[in-house]
């Protein structure tokens, strides 16, 4: 039984875990950990945390979650470990996992960890961000189950149902590799469409009287937090250097395909694209 | 006082602008014209035309919108101009304007023609995507408004306030240029992401599970119709390849600096980019 969860990182995904829980689970005493203390009275007085806790509590805990920078989370991952007691589940909610789960690969109570990537946000960040249902039908990807204790992987799986998630496992690599192209690309496709843009209408009247709802929605990713977004990028560089890698090839396909008039390939590499429709209509029904 | 309009193209933009007509203002009699007959059954049953038409019978419009493809545009608009009486008013409603606009610079019947293009639409098309309140709110821009006889433009101008769209006026060269970037750019950006993630998982299990919100509003507008796009990439085509150029680099530099460990710069280029906030922010606050 869980009775105590303590999280670290009281942003847009602790926030909405701890909201999730409070509300599903009211029995469960929730205590926050930020190193930043605004956010953690903020948290307090949105009242999704009911106390404020200190690092060095964690000993005290049935469960921590960690919801920080994946470059934090690999530095601070192991001393929580250090501090928890032996029936304690540790779990971060990192988006990338090779780095994380190396960093804690030899460490004594490596089977009080579990590495889970719930995939869900947006573009916001910080404990105003957070939301409840957030990850209601969403997916979380849990990586090297097999490396958690039975009793503690059983925990974890009984707060994850009643948040209502899909589970999937996967290995650290396999998650970094495919997380890079349906999540990482996207970010900076718009980032970098975002900054062209603005660079190129510098007198911003333009672009505010003629974007409409398609720019808004390309672009949305571009509000996200560099905070959060470097040491991703960072962790998943291989991955995503292939991934731009090819990004780039096929916009300078298509591009010489415009430049040659070449415009009955222009159209084949649209029709091929829609397909996407269907994919994303699969992702829609099973939400 | 209008009291036909002919709509040529009874899709997404054609259908939607009947279905606000009708609602807003009911005693006008609104013919559909459409080269596809299966359409043209579709908008009658579904209520937003009053009766079927041909292209001759436009002689009896006092408005004739056109909404199709922009090549086609080129195309019919002379030989609409050509049918229609001296005080009838005919509008399109392309995403490009040099062209249209140079199709009938010297023509007899110049001054009965409005070119427009209202910044509205969805990713789908065809009789069935047509929505009410499609307009409402948003931006109409308004090419060479000069050249078209004073009463029409009031016509026009009555049809578009009862639609609730906002007016800006702008060259076809200037209109060409800008939306560029902040509508054809973004379509590329996103039919070129999906090609990328569409090639790379073949298994599509792997995007299935793992794409999240992100992904798919990064995505949507590769849904969009290749029949429409193609001819506005063909027709914009200068604009189009400067900003595929502009992008191309700035996608590039990125990848440089993750290759060479300039993580400090990869933070910088996000953070000023999102900038874009305050941008869209003032987008949604005056609609």
């Amino acid at each position: 039984m869980t009775k105590t969860i303590y999280i670290i990182g009281v942003g847009l995904i602790g926030g909405s875990i701890a909201k999730d829980i409070k509300k599903l689970n009211p029995e469960i005493s929730i205590y926050g950990i930020d190193k930043n203390a605004a956010h953690l009275e903020e948290a307090e007085s949105l009242g999704f945390i009911d106390k404020k806790a200190t690092l060095e509590e964690v000993k005290e805990a049935d469960m921590v979650i960690i919801a920080i920078p994946v470059d934090a989370t690999v530095q601070l991952l192991p001393k929580v470990l250090d501090l928890v007691s032996d029936d304690t589940l540790v779990m971060e909610s990192g988006s990338t996992k090779s780095q994380i789960c190396k960093a804690v690969e030899s460490h004594p109570k490596r089977r009080n960890f579990l590495a889970t990537h719930p995939i869900a946000g947006t573009e916001f960040s910080g404990p105003k961000a957070a939301m409840e249902g957030l990850f209601k039908g969403k997916t979380n990807i849990i990586c090297e189950v097999e490396k958690t204790a039975f009793k503690l992987q059983e925990r974890a799986l009984a707060i994850f149902q009643i948040m209502g998630m899909r589970i999937r496992y996967m290995s650290p690599e396999a998650h970094d590799k495919h997380i890079a192209y349906v999540s990482h690309l996207s970010h900076i496709s718009s980032f970098m469409l975002g900054k062209t843009v603005i660079e190129k209408e510098k007198n911003e009247r333009d672009i505010f009287d003629m974007a409409g709802s398609g720019f808004e929605s390309t672009v949305r990713l571009a509000k996200s937090s560099p905070e959060m977004w470097t040491p991703i990028f960072k962790q998943n560089k291989e991955n995503v250097i292939e991934t731009l890698d090819e990004y780039i090839h096929n916009l300078t396909k298509f591009k010489e395909f415009m430049e040659s008039d070449d415009f009955d390939e222009i159209y084949n590499e649209m029709k091929n694209t829609n397909h996407i429709k269907e994919i994303l209509k699969g992702i829609s029904l099973t939400r």
